[in-house]
């Protein structure tokens, strides 16, 4: 079986056995095959346990996987680390493909839990028998359909319980069960639009790595962006390869946080997941080289994928040049921003003679335009045009179709001041026409009223455009899309 | 008139008259009105507008400030730039001691504003007839009392609408009148809990400068955080000499964000408030010297007031080493905190042998517990606890009272998984006690459902316990307060 093969089956199981189902809502072996039901999974399920007699969820629990007369494509395992290894060999017998191994208490445990791992390759016959997903982790979920669609759901083998989600283009591949589990659910209840296809519980990955998956999600064309925790590299040079491959491939983006870049992180991750402490010098020329995306953290990791996964959605230009325009009613958010730009290399060039000479009519000639840079503070032309008119909808217009036109710049930062009262003051319909119909990037930072805040940011967000809580988070993902457009440009 | 008392009449004027007010909702000038009435202003307010008659608020309307027979402490100008010099001769007729001027067109705006500045020192006889503060500016804030209180309110002299608020020990200095306008309410919106004392927009400072209302603030007992943000330093020899005073004062912090650090900000900054470029070795110097705690941004200055307003609330010791404690159910979170500390210079020491002691016997056979840095993985003990017992509480209190009664321990990084479902998992009574009850600074970052999220924020925030929404920014704000440590240590 190839390793493509082997990948398509623990993503896309047609047959799955829980051992360790448990008829106890409290327990782990129980939300697993909640979560399968209710995620509909179209596959069969098979529960599992030498102590359960009768039924759950409407199946029948079987004392042994052998005791299954069905082909079973995958295992998943929710029993303590010590009873792993006898299980499995039921496995190996009954012919079973694939086994998540959520439990943990192996590598990262001391002496007791490498004699394990040493009896579970034993048995595998170093993995030949039986591929292992694991241990010690949340297994994998895939979604096929948002889950407020009627056919919902997809394939969802952790014990983390997942009601609202929708299907988008990321993928991720973590060695942190928590970013699969309960940080994935904050991030999908933080951003409710964001959608996800994969995700991947990889854990100790005593046998299966991150190199299988990325290998996979490489040519699955649902995956736009591939979001990665690692601790430690399975194969270096390998995932040069495969990240150097991710370049050449248009809409394509990997984005990677590497845990234990540091010796504490490595003290931390050796308990976590085992993994041995790398060279820092090392990661370091592992990284530079794959061209992949940096993250510093989990927080940095999804935003990241939700800037990369809205502006493949919307079919944007990703910026080479680092060459930016902000419109703000504010001077020292700009003075800030232009300050924070510099730092992360993005230019805000001198404007176009076009440019100028559209935009400086909107200004009053006791606050004239300046051109030297652009940074356009649109406070004077809005005061100006509100004298004359009902609203500001020319000079909105007028400014932004200027500044989309104009040649050397490759995106726009937009400050809005949010506010229940004032919402006339930015006709929101205008502005994300405008946003929705350039092949420019356009980021938006809301100040107001969180509730306000909130509103806005779901129009924005409808409309596959972010919105960012500060300006260095603002700056730092336009950055990432001119460090992803260099890499794709350069290769 | 000394500077100390020019300050206090700015700040807590008996009377003042809104020159451009206007009976027009619309407009800045009816909303100045407003906003003194609607939050309680004690003293006398004269509305003035040569155009209007009648009455506004149930003020009656002066044509000019020589037809108010009272005396008039502070002149509040709301009309265009080119109105000024004429009405400012009038305030000085009527020896008005201070002016806020909140219209904008001066030395940002070229020519033609210069000369209107040239015309308002002749007129004022270079300030010593009448003090200005700005142009360009939002005016004062100072609140007295909250907004939910019987006696709300104060002196609210700015043209944005406040309704909610509460009184704390923050002082803001700001060049950018959005800082006091509608930023301020987005971070009041945001961090209901956050109490501001006073809100000083200086604009472009053409007389009153952020030097002034730091000795004000050095010495009034109400403030605890000085939230500063600049453009230009008025006089930079004074500002290092009252940073170093604070350095003294327990209890007392400047947090500076200073614009134009770079070519681009500075060319943001010269449009904005005029501010002329400074050379960049020379602010890393003032910086330096001043021993300021230095924000990149907006939302880092804020953030920054909230962890020192809360940390002197609730008595808590400033770290002067560095180290720190990690309570977490994720061992890739606490990969990336080691990380991420480890970049701030952070340390997770070794556990001292007693405090190894009390919390290994927590821990499952199965996965013994590491002592050789103090980041506690706190997931297989609670899994053990919750199979004996009904509830963690026995694991919680022991836990962190190991922790806070290690003497190389200075505070503890908390993450906390919360959700409706789990509620029961933690027991924030308890932990909300403990950390009360601690001197050492106790961070929080939670993880999970929005909603959920929002609630335990509320209960930690009264518990002045800040919460972070992501590592990094747990991380940074510790090492902010070791930096305030040493910097008064080390005077």
């Amino acid at each position: 079986m190839t390793d493509k093969n082997i990948i398509e089956t623990f993503l896309k199981p047609e047959s799955v056995a829980v051992i360790g189902a448990s008829k106890n809502p409290l327990k782990g072996g129980n939300r697993i095959v909640n979560n399968l039901i209710y995620n509909n999974f179209k596959g069969k399920i098979f529960p599992i346990n030498p102590n359960a007699d009768g039924i759950i969820y409407g199946l029948k629990f079987r004392k042994s996987i052998l005791d299954v007369d069905e082909d079973v494509d995958l295992a998943i395992f929710y029993v303590p680390n010590h009873k792993i290894p006898e299980l499995l060999k039921e496995c190996t017998q009954k012919e079973v493909k694939g086994a998540i191994i959520e439990a943990s208490g192996f590598e990262e445990a001391g002496e007791l839990g490498l004699k394990l791992k040493e009896k579970i390759i034993d048995i595998t016959e170093n993995f030949t028998k039986i591929r292992i997903l694991g241990p010690n982790c949340m297994g994998i979920t895939r979604i096929d359909a948002d889950s407020d669609a009627k056919d919902k759901g997809g394939f969802f083998s952790s014990f983390a319980v997942f009601n609202k989600y929708k299907r988008g283009n990321i993928a991720i591949i973590s060695q942190s069960g928590m970013l699969n589990g309960g940080y994935l659910m904050h991030v999908i209840s933080k951003y409710p639009d964001l959608g996800i296809r994969y995700s991947c519980s990889i854990g100790n990955k005593m046998d299966l790595s991150e190199i299988e998956f990325l290998e996979y999600f490489i040519d699955d064309p649902t995956v736009n962006v591939i979001a990665l925790y690692l601790e430690s590299f399975k194969d270096p040079r390998k995932f040069i390869e495969l990240s150097n491959k991710v370049r050449t491939i248009p809409k394509k983006t990997i984005i990677l946080v590497k845990g234990g870049l540091t010796r504490q992180g490595q003290i931390a991750s050796f308990s976590h997941t085992g993994a041995l402490a790398e060279n820092g010098k090392l990661i370091e020329a592992i990284i530079k080289q794959s061209h992949v995306i940096q993250a510093k953290s989990f927080y940095e990791l999804f935003q990241f994928a939700r800037t990369f996964s809205m502006v493949y959605e919307s079919n944007k230009k990703l910026p080479v040049k680092g060459n930016i325009a902000m419109v703000a009613g504010s001077g020292g958010s700009e003075t800030i921003t232009a300050d924070l730009a510099t730092a992360q290399g993005l230019t805000f060039p001198k404007l176009g003679d076009k440019t100028y000479e559209i935009i400086k009519n909107f200004y009053p000639t006791w606050m004239p335009f300046n051109k030297s840079a652009a940074l356009i503070d649109i406070w004077p032309a809005m005061e100006k045009e509100m004298i004359k008119s009902k609203n500001t909808d020319a000079v909105t217009k007028a400014v932004y179709e200027a500044l989309i036109n104009d040649p050397e710049i490759e995106g726009i930062f937009n400050m809005l001041f949010v506010s229940r009262l004032f919402r006339n003051m930015t006709n929101l319909d205008i502005l994300t026409k405008i946003a929705r119909e350039t092949e420019k990037p356009m980021f938006f930072w809301l100040i107001g009223e969180i509730k306000e805040i909130n509103r806005v940011s779901k129009i924005l967000s409808a409309n596959n455009l972010p919105e960012f809580p500060n300006l260095s988070e603002m700056v730092k993902n336009f950055q990432i899309l001119v460090n992803e457009g260099k890499n794709k440009k350069n290769i």
